[in-house]
This record gives C-alpha cells, sequence and structure tokens, in this order.
C-alpha cells in the first residue's frame, strides 16, 4: 500500500493526491470539479465541525439555514462582491424537465424557465443580509450571531481534492451589530478561534494576520487570515474572518434605530472554514508511509490488532483485547479492534499506518506468556512493549505527546523555513529554489505588490498581526516600509 | 404573543403558518418555495440530527458526501426512477455569469453552457450508485452501510413551511448488500429506526407500513414508512425505508463476486427522514398557546424567570436562580435564565409558552421568603410550588413525565380518531365529517384505490406492518380482501 505512494520529495502534489484517493479520504466524482468525500474523510471532517461548532456556540453563537439558490440579481448589489463572486458560479435557469421525444431520455422543459435566474450560492452574505432586513428594526434586536453549516459552488476551472473543488462545505458566520467596534471585535474574535482550532486541534501552527487590498474578500473592509505553511514551501490560507463594515446593510437597506432614536446603517462579519481544512491536515503532517493525523482529529485514535497462531490462542489474545478497547473507550478513547481473519497481521500494520492512526497496539503469543503489549506510535513509527496493566495511562498520555510532537514538528519546520530578507536577490533565490515563509518589507502599493506576484508567483499571505513596527525598505521597490510583511508562493 | 394566532379549530392550516413564523422557527425566503430555517427551528433539527445519527451509528452506519450535481442522464438510467424525479427539479444549464452591457448587473454567459445539464440532486440514489460501481468488487467490500447529511431540492408548485418545500435538509442512508434477505432485512431495521425515533423523542405514536404499489419511492420494490396523524385528522409521512432491489445496481451495472465465485448484481436499501419531521411534531402537539415540544428535543428545556420588585430583590433571587440552573445544568438539562430587564415576567411567561418550553420555574419575593420555587408545566399549564432544594430532582421527573404525558395524549387522540369502517357509505361520512385514520378492506387493485381518491381524496397511508389476516370485502368494490389497510387524508 504505502510502495503505491509518489514520494514525497519526488512529486508533492501526486504524492497528495495519492494518498488522498488511497487513504479513502476523496476521490473525484463524474461531476467536473465535485468530489465525494469518503466515509473515513468525511469522519475528520465530522470531528473539526463537532469541535469548532462547541466553540462558536460557547461565544454564543447560533444555527441556522438560508437557501441554497441566490436571485442573480442580488450579486449585483454590492459593487465589488458582484466582481468577486458572480463570475464562475452555477447558474439554474429551468426548474422541469420533459421526456425527449426522440429518445429514452429527458430534456429540459423551454417552457419551466425562471423569469430571473437562481445561482447556487458561492457565499450567502447577500441571501443572508436580505433577511436580516427583515428581522432588524432596532438596536434590541443587535447582535445577530448566526452560523450556517452548508454546501457552496464555485466553479473552479483547475481543482484538486479537498483544497480547491467546484463544491465544497463549509461554515459561514454572518452576524450584525450595532457598532463599528463592536463588529470589528468580532472579527478578530473568530480569527482567534480558528488559530485556535488550528494550533491545539489540527496541530497546525498558524500565522496570524490581515489581507492586503488586493487579497481582500470581495465586499469587506478588512479582511483577517491564517495562513500556514506546508511541508513544499507553500503556504496555505486556513480560515478567514472578515470585517464588512457597512456595505451589506447599505446594498441591502438594513437600517437600526439606537439607543438614541438616530436611524443607522447595521455593522458586519462574516467568517468561514471549510473542507480546505483536510487538505491542510494532510499537507502539513503526512509522510511516505502515509497519514499522519493529530490524536484530536483522528477518527480513530488507536487501533489493537491480534496476533495468534491458532484457535486457542487467539480466543485468549482476544479477551485480553477487548478489555483493553473496553477501557480503552469508557476514557472517551476511539478504538478500533481489528481481528478479520481475511488479513494478515503484516497487511493490517502497513494499512493503519497509511491510514494515520496515532496509536498502535499488537498483542502477540509472547505478549500473552508476559502480560505485555507491544504499541507503536505513528508519528515517529518508535515502538515499545509495556505492561498490559499500564496501557490505558500510557495510550492517554501518548496521545498527548504525539499531538504536541506533530506541532512541534510543524513549528520547527516553519522556523527552519521562515527567511528574514532584505534585498531582491535573496527574495528570488529562496523563493525558487527553497521555498517557505519569507518576512519582508513592502512599499505598500498594490503596483508593487503585483509586480512581485507577476515575477515570483509570490503573493503576500498576511500582514501578520504582531509583525513590529520597524523601519526598511521595499525589497522590490526600495521605497521606505515601516514592517515586514509575509510572502510565499500559496495554494 | 398568543392572541396573533389564529384559532387551531377555526384554521388548523393558518394556525400552523402563524405558529411557525411567530415562534420563530422558519419563514418564506424571497427564493419561491425555499424557506429560512431559523435558530430557534434549526435547534430542533440539530436535536434531531443529533439523536438519529446516533441511532445510525449505532447500527454500523457511517456518513459520507457526494455531490450535490447530477448528470441530467443519469436520471433516466433507471426506468421508474426518472418518471418520478425528472420532472420538477432546479437545471443547472451554465457555469458562468458576465457583466451586463447594458447595466450595472450581470447576465448569463452564453459561451459558458454546460455539455450537459446538471440536476440539482431531489435524491442521491444515482450518483451514489454511479460511485458504488467502482467501490465493489467482491462480497468481501460488502455491506456498505452510508448515511449523507443533506440538502435536496424538488420543485413544489404549492409549499407550505417545513412540510412541503423546494429545498428541504434531511438525511439519505443508501447501503449495497450482498444478499436480497439482508438488504430486507436493513430496510426493516431502518424503519424500525425510525418508528422508535419518532415515539419515543418526537413522542409521536406511528403506524408502520408499507406503501401500496401506487405510493412506492420510484424505482424501489418496496417501501416501508411510518405514517402519523395530526390534530386536523389528516395523515403525515414521517419517515420512508426502500427496498430497491436490484434496480440501481442494474441500471448502474454494479456487479460483485460472491463467496462462490458466481458474479451477481448488488442489493439496495435507502432511507431518509427530513425537516418535514419538525412540521409533523409542531402539528401533532402543539396548542392554542402556542408550540408543545416534547422535552427530548426542544432546545431549551427549562427557563427560569426572575420577579423582583427591586435590585436588592433583584440580586438575591439572581443568586438562587443561578444556583438552580448550574445544577440543571450539571444534570445534562438545557436552561435558560432569563433576567433582561427591558421585558415584563408576564411578557415571558407568554412568550417561553408560545416557544413550548417545557418547564417553566418562576421566584418571586414570596418565594424568596419561603425558600421556594413556582414550577408550571407546559403540556398541561398546571403549576405548583415546591422547596427550592427539590427542584432538580422534580424537574428531571417532570420532564419524564411530560414526554410520556405528550405522547399519551397523541395516543389517545389517534385512538379516538381511528375508525374501523365496513361500508362505502360510513367511509365518505368519516372522511368528510370526521377525518382520522380508517382501517378498511381493499381489494388490492390501483384502479380501486385511485377512484377512492378521486371521490374521496383519501389514499392509502400504508398497509400496516401489524393489520392481521382477516377475510373481508372491499369497502369500494365489494370484492374480497385479506386484510385492512390505513386510509387517510394526508399531507
Amino acid at each position: 500500500m504505502a510502495k503505491l505512494l509518489t514520494n514525497r520529495d519526488d512529486n508533492y502534489a501526486q504524492w497528495y493526491n495519492d494518498l488522498v484517493t488511497k487513504a479513502d479520504l476523496a476521490e473525484n466524482s463524474v461531476v467536473r470539479g465535485c468530489m465525494v468525500i469518503k466515509p473515513y474523510g468525511y469522519a475528520i471532517w465530522e470531528k473539526m465541525q463537532a469541535q469548532l461548532d462547541k466553540m462558536f456556540k460557547a461565544t454564543g453563537h447560533v444555527n441556522a439555514y438560508f437557501p441554497i439558490f441566490i436571485p442573480k440579481s442580488f450579486l449585483s448589489k454590492e459593487a465589488k462582491h458582484v466582481e468577486g463572486f458572480a463570475k464562475e458560479c452555477a447558474v439554474v435557469t429551468h426548474y422541469r424537465l420533459k421526456k425527449d421525444e426522440k429518445s429514452d431520455g429527458v430534456v429540459i422543459d423551454p417552457e419551466a424557465k425562471l423569469e430571473e435566474e437562481l445561482i447556487v450560492r458561492p457565499t450567502s452574505e447577500t441571501i443572508i443580509w436580505n433577511s436580516y432586513k427583515n428581522w432588524i428594526q432596532s438596536y434590541r434586536d443587535l447582535p445577530i450571531l448566526i452560523n450556517q453549516w452548508a454546501n457552496v459552488v464555485r466553479w473552479e476551472m483547475r481543482t484538486r481534492l479537498f483544497l480547491r473543488t467546484s463544491e465544497f462545505l463549509w461554515q459561514e458566520g454572518h452576524t450584525a451589530h450595532a457598532s463599528r467596534e463592536e463588529a470589528i471585535q468580532e472579527t478578530e474574535k473568530m480569527i482567534d478561534i480558528y488559530s485556535d482550532f488550528a494550533e491545539n486541534y489540527m496541530a497546525l501552527p498558524v500565522i496570524k494576520g490581515y489581507k492586503s487590498e488586493n487579497e481582500r474578500f470581495a465586499g469587506a473592509i478588512n479582511t483577517y487570515s491564517i495562513e500556514a505553511l506546508m511541508q513544499d514551501g507553500k503556504s496555505l490560507q486556513a480560515g478567514t474572518s472578515h470585517f464588512l463594515g457597512q456595505n451589506f446593510a447599505k446594498a441591502f437597506d438594513v437600517q437600526f434605530t439606537d439607543k438614541n432614536g438616530k436611524l443607522d446603517y447595521v455593522w458586519a462579519t462574516s467568517w468561514g472554514v471549510s473542507t480546505r481544512m483536510i487538505g491542510a491536515l494532510i499537507m502539513a503532517h503526512s509522510d511516505n508511509n502515509g497519514l499522519i493525523l493529530p490524536p484530536k482529529l483522528a477518527p480513530v485514535q488507536v487501533v489493537i490488532i491480534p496476533i495468534s497462531k491458532n484457535t486457542q490462542q487467539a480466543s485468549e489474545i482476544s479477551e485480553v483485547a477487548v478489555k483493553i478497547k473496553d477501557d480503552l473507550i469508557s476514557k472517551g478513547i476511539s478504538v478500533r479492534y481489528d481481528d478479520r481473519e481475511n488479513n494478515t497481521p503484516g497487511w493490517k500494520f502497513t494499512n493503519y499506518e497509511f491510514k494515520g492512526v496515532p496509536v498502535r497496539l499488537a498483542i502477540g503469543p509472547r505478549d500473552l506468556q508476559n502480560k505485555t503489549v507491544e504499541i507503536a506510535r505513528r508519528d515517529t513509527l518508535a515502538k515499545e512493549t509495556i505492561p498490559v496493566q499500564d496501557v490505558t495511562t500510557h495510550v492517554i498520555k501518548l496521545l498527548d505527546d504525539i499531538q504536541a510532537n506533530i506541532y512541534n514538528k510543524a513549528l520547527n519546520f516553519r522556523n527552519d523555513n521562515t527567511w528574514y530578507i532584505n534585498s531582491w536577490e535573496e527574495f528570488t533565490d529562496i523563493i525558487e529554489n527553497r521555498g517557505g515563509f519569507i518576512m519582508a518589507h513592502w512599499d505598500g502599493t498594490v503596483e508593487t505588490e503585483e509586480k512581485i506576484k507577476q515575477e515570483t508567483k509570490a503573493t503576500i499571505s498576511c500582514i501578520p498581526i504582531d509583525s513590529k513596527e520597524e523601519e526598511g525598505k521595499c525589497i522590490y521597490s526600495g521605497k521606505p516600509s515601516k514592517r515586514r510583511v509575509l510572502f510565499a508562493r500559496s495554494y
């Protein structure tokens, strides 16, 4: 199985694609650009959802559901939004099919043409703010803190499983506030939650920052993002939180009466993460033996594999294994006991390694005799033999160790591949030959940003929040700059 | 608030619509036939999902996700399926918009026409069996027990919030088996789970049965359903489970090698419940004072309302209330303590009654003095005063009582409105003047079924599984019949 995997260092893109399909995470569907998320991949998504949903609710948000269809005219109501989203999208023009006279098939019924075309939502600001209009009259109706778990469609020309697909799953928060300050606070609170989730659950160190004007969400005043470094030296945007100002309130005429009886437009935010995070998870941690999953998001945290030579042994091992399994489950750990007879222990070892199960327990005849278990960790592939009675304590500690180790490994990799660059020569050299995060001065203009992109394919991933003030000169134009920004080639 | 509700006995349809919109469960969107599920309605759906998902997983099912789009030609592959589903559906014909030369808006880019139109899934058998084709070679790959939580679209002409909308949320299970027997077992297992869920969580007594040929799912060999009686005497189908035989395997050429090396087509089932269940929940239990929600699905199970005359009292009451709240929450009960100052206690009483919160606790100055709490139950509106120290025990018991009482009330209503009828005169009289479930003999022919429908608008809800063999004569044709079937007018 592992040998079916292209070597990561030879062809990173192919390695990734092999891994996603062969580990049964997802596959391309017959519908161009749309993926099938298979049960093992979906189980990771469910773990992500459960944790994020908990964090959203703990901060006062509630879930709701808005229609998948958006009237075409809505997209044009916010001037910048239309440029960003009303291009590559799925357009519904008819609502009925009829039997084809010439074949067994069906054809569009020309009489069932919609008066106004409907767009399959690429994002829901417009349809949601059209609803908020009726929900908000006074400051008493604010804030509205709503999140939606949904599918969205953006017709992508070049797609890649999880990272860029025409249909994907996500959550989109849409909040409405009585003041600018409160909306900005919300925007920042949500990027903090995403950052917390990435670091503490995905074991993925991220840089928090805001986007340059060029890279902002279409319709936003400010876009915050979290950026993570992948093992091929490219950057991946893993989540965004937008301060929308009063743009959508104005586009949909949503006003409220404030405490002093004055009418004003409502302040807005939106924020989202998607199944793209699964792609980030894979790209950041996995190796040539297959997936490496952080224990907190692994669908199966521990697998138990029996090794027996005869039925008598099998039954004795099973007794021990089931006891261990039940004990681990009682501690909230997800365990699979794989005693299927049609696969060898060797095949199972390779298989669960490939699937990224963090901890493997093996019990053979000698273990039976010595009352021991062999315990192996996926991240380092290290093995040791421990007494049966210590298994649960040991596993609990090991899962924490693995979670921390995966994070630290990614952090060290990022530290080793973050460059503070002061000259254009170094910049182009690093981008061409090394990759990674480049912290460099920029003169703040769109022109320079675009020229750098044209010449090197590097973009500004973000302007890090904690990038401190520092006098410097733009690496491209030589003009003065007050702080370094984060450059990288990115997904 | 309650007086805004149309009287249930005067106009049941209007009462239902008032309730759904004024209790903030859902509302019609600007997109024809599509609803917005508001946070309070969505919270009920989340509770339903959580419980059903647990039940599916406990029986070996896993979740996955398949594309929302189905190539048009797929719908025609199963002969009966196409007749049922390839009619009223949303058709995507283009994948790009462009700026309108004549206005600020956007128009379809004629160059971005799809080669083959895509249908927004009305149900996913076709796209899923097209994937299963690649997943199944041998009996070792079976069974596949997959469920999907998703949105679907069926272009309905006459819509009603929750009960019939163009877009709705549901789960659809799609399983693949090596034998006919196993697939039938699965079909029955799932209708049992739905029935268990309806009775024990929704507090909704249901009749389990199978559909007449006429009412079967398009493409099924047999369709099981659960049928519930609403308070207006109409029947509502709350869930279905289909034995699909080898129909879809044949349509998509999905064959497997069995244990003896013989090639055979795979056996299939599919089963689903939707946001329609929320409609059933409301229609079955609620009254002229508003919603009545079974405690097991109520987003808020207990509300605590303080009644104070001054700040000193307010703070003393708050101390007691918060203690009670924390104690209830520690027992897994969802509690809201509503100490908002901008609404009177009276307004709150009416509001939470209207929202169907099962238990209300009120604490006033006298309660403070006597160390008591007033406890009121939503189902019967009965109130009593109990010592503070007994609150938690009392609430736990009361929630169980309410759950049981709501169920029993619905069961009694159904018993009082189920008629064993032997003549056509009685049949038409009951249907016209009383409504309810009618158990009557039927000759088993489609012709009779359709004539009865034409003359009375009553259909065969199902052929109940526990309807015992009994010699009789068809109420319409007088021809011999071996068992009674369930007739009703239905949603």
